[in-house]
């Protein structure tokens, strides 16, 4: 490839920069909560924009997909050339929870650039990288004079990621026809940090399950009856305690069935990234590694199924004290799987050994949301030597390879599409996904814009 | 004793009745909630609502005392016979904190009378109990036709009890001369049940203690940090599944050290009781019974040191998900401690035990409340028969024997003034304390007034 090009997509995106970033602080004004049914009508009003705005950049055809839950957006831009690719882009335009009490610098729903950043929830989880297919489009078809795409062009932005994308697969299924495609993008990722850029090989699984112990039918005095019932708050500490064995492993029995082991290639890829613990450690904001025994910390988050405690909850936890034995305990789980494993039959063994937990005399309700399954694709696949192409020209520099430790439902995208899943994303870990002050490197973001414009062009090349 | 005094005070009761009733509904709506600090004032006005309620019955002396908290009331109302015992009455005027949402059928504040019962915070822990001896004085003396009592009475209700008593030891210690007694009867227990009225003769201490658990310097997401990093929630569950063997045995080492082991007499005694477990567990509104291996659930509530959760919380407790390894994690602790264990050997036992727990990378606060002592008064003291007599004389039956699963800091008062301290309470199992919909039994109520219409003879006569 000429430098040419490359700089003439440069030039195209840092002409529309200001504009590009003002219609992104738009959306992100848009609290498009999914987990809370109280922003349903925000979710939609997100759509709604995104579909407009998609109008105006120029796919001929926009639609929004209603689903049994929050709606998603579609949008496709064929090519001239009959004989094109067809890829599919997938992205979300819902996000998590966030309030300025979680410990945000400024309004989530609000966003500001500081220092080269937006900060906004959503603003790289995942509207920005959706964004930037907007430029990147445009700045593909004004440096290489086309009419359309090089390849025929469909989006899915859907509207419930972050709530566990529960009706997702039954869309795609119910719209497969529309959807198919010969290779699907999602930029719904990271790469490994700002100096490193990556494409992504593969995503982990997601099983989520709500565990809750009921002992007294009313909340009741620990000095009169302490001592002689179960306590709810127990039962369940002592469960989530069994959760893991001294080696970190997951205990629930058929866990490990079926895991896809890392090979020594894939090991030895990993430990080339200039992974470094300190660095590694502030951006997780903790104080230690611990994980399963016999791996390394990228093996442990990109290629090892865990279970994480993501909330706990039963009681007073009011100010003071309130000396009672609780009438109920909850605890919110989730299981992070990889390639092999079955989320149904992870959620039937977790529901077999948990309920074979719970102590007589305490009830329980045990449910389970729609889970997402795991997700890889094999280094040596030209699609994904495309995608590393057109990232190398946007960074001018090595593409190396990671996988993702999150979740999306990709992998239905996988299964019923049967297309490979590609993954372009520009997110780093610093930009603080589901937590407080989440943001977006704007330099990157740019460059995302610049790697879509070559993208185009590169799998018309390497899938003809 | 002859049958007409005992009917006397019986009609005296009856004929104040309505009066006594609104007047203690009138005190209930006070919500002297001494944990939540935005209460404080509601605090000192139920103070000062007791200390003029005082004075109207006819104490020459009442005086607000102040403490580094919440105010306590003290009343004095000597005897006109010099040799007269000195009699101690303590209670409290706090509560626990309590909210509609709770599951209360009517408003915790706002008490209502229905099928003979009186729903209202307080009711019987302890605003009623304290209540019932306003009105016992003045039958004692309108019965006897005494001037003043036979015994020379003071009274000592402080405002903290609910929130573990912090100053109370402190203000017996800088009052002890005021308050120095020969006896003290502490009305804040119960009795077996309806129709067993008993007497109490111990209560177990109390120790409560908070440990929080710090991880993430925020909540990170559980896909990029999941399975490398410590999850404090995760940590507090273990912490707390160690706490008890598989026997039901506090796992603290040094926990049992110096504990009053029961006597095979107070064994038989306890067994005496019409104890059916049936209607034990729909008073604890429990489906099981559970604890120390080889104790019966009453020897479990009354003379069995435990540990129980009162509260745990870390994390996304809302509706949906939240896919975060939660930043720090609580778990609100309390040890019922009885005779033979000392509080600040029991604190730091806990202390050191858990912080042996904590795994490298997660930090820890771990906070005790001022404790409670354990008390116990010897079966066959003089001043428990007295009581025991006035009891009897009020319910006209045969008296029995139990103890307090809860905890008051009676202790304090036996450990400062070197004064036995009795029990002489009417409350039932079913009055709900702590939790919603408390409520006092108005005949029992009226059988507290008459009990107390006959101590004060009963000890004088006991102890002269």
């Amino acid at each position: 490839m000429s430098d040419t090009p490359d700089s003439a997509v440069r030039t195209y995106t840092e002409q529309h920069r200001t504009a590009f970033l003002d219609d992104l602080a738009e959306w992100l004004r848009i609290p498009s909560v999914s987990a809370q049914p109280e922003h349903d009508g925000d979710v939609r009003r997100s759509a709604e924009w995104l579909s407009g705005k998609l109008a105006e950049t120029g796919f001929p055809v926009t639609e929004i997909w209603e689903t049994a839950g929050a709606p998603a957006v579609f949008a496709e831009w064929p090519s001239e050339d009959p004989d094109a690719p067809v890829v599919l882009v997938y992205g979300h335009h819902d996000v998590q929870p966030a309030s300025r009490e979680d410990g945000w610098n400024s309004d989530p729903f609000d966003p500001v650039i500081r220092d080269g950043r937006m900060y906004g929830r959503g603003a790289a989880d995942d509207k920005g990288q959706v964004f930037f297919h907007t430029l990147g489009v445009r700045a593909h078809l004004a440096t290489t004079g086309r009419e359309t795409p090089a390849v025929h062009l469909k989006l899915l932005v859907e509207g419930e990621e972050e709530s566990g994308s529960p009706h997702f697969r039954a869309l795609a299924e119910e719209r497969a026809a529309r959807l198919a495609a010969d290779v699907v993008i999602v930029s719904d990722t990271g790469m490994w940090d700002e100096n490193t850029p990556t494409v992504c090989t593969g995503m982990r699984g997601l099983a989520e399950c709500e565990i809750e112990l009921f002992g007294p039918g009313q909340d009741i005095h620990s000095g009169s009856f302490g001592g002689a019932v179960p306590n709810p708050a127990t039962a369940l500490a002592r469960l989530v305690a069994a959760l893991h064995d001294t080696e970190g492993r997951v205990t629930v029995p058929g866990f490990y069935d079926g895991v896809a082991e890392l090979t020594e290639t894939e090991r030895a890829l990993f430990a080339e990234l200039p992974f470094d613990e300190d660095t590694w450690l502030r951006t997780a904001a903790s104080h230690a590694t611990a994980g399963e025994a016999g791996y390394s910390t990228l093996e442990r988050i990109w290629a090892r199924p865990t279970a994480e405690v993501n909330g706990i909850g039963g009681g007073y936890q009011g100010a003071g004290s309130k000396t009672v034995i609780p009438s109920s305990a909850l605890v919110k789980l989730s299981f992070r799987l990889v390639a092999g494993q079955d989320p149904e039959r992870i959620q039937d063994a977790v529901r077999t050994w948990a309920e074979a937990r719970v102590p007589a005399g305490v009830r329980h309700r045990i449910t389970f949301a729609p889970a997402t399954r795991p997700c890889l694709t094999p280094l040596d696949h030209p699609a994904l030597q495309a995608v590393a192409r057109a990232m190398g020209r946007a960074f001018g520099t090595k593409i190396l390879f990671t996988r993702e430790g999150g979740s999306g439902p990709a992998a239905d995208l996988q299964d019923v599409l049967g297309a490979p899943v590609l993954f372009l994303g520009i997110s780093v870990p610093s930009d603080g996904w589901h937590g407080p002050d989440e943001k977006v490197e704007l330099d990157l973001l740019l460059k995302g814009v610049e790697a879509t414009a070559h993208l185009w062009g590169e799998l018309a090349d390497a899938l003809r």
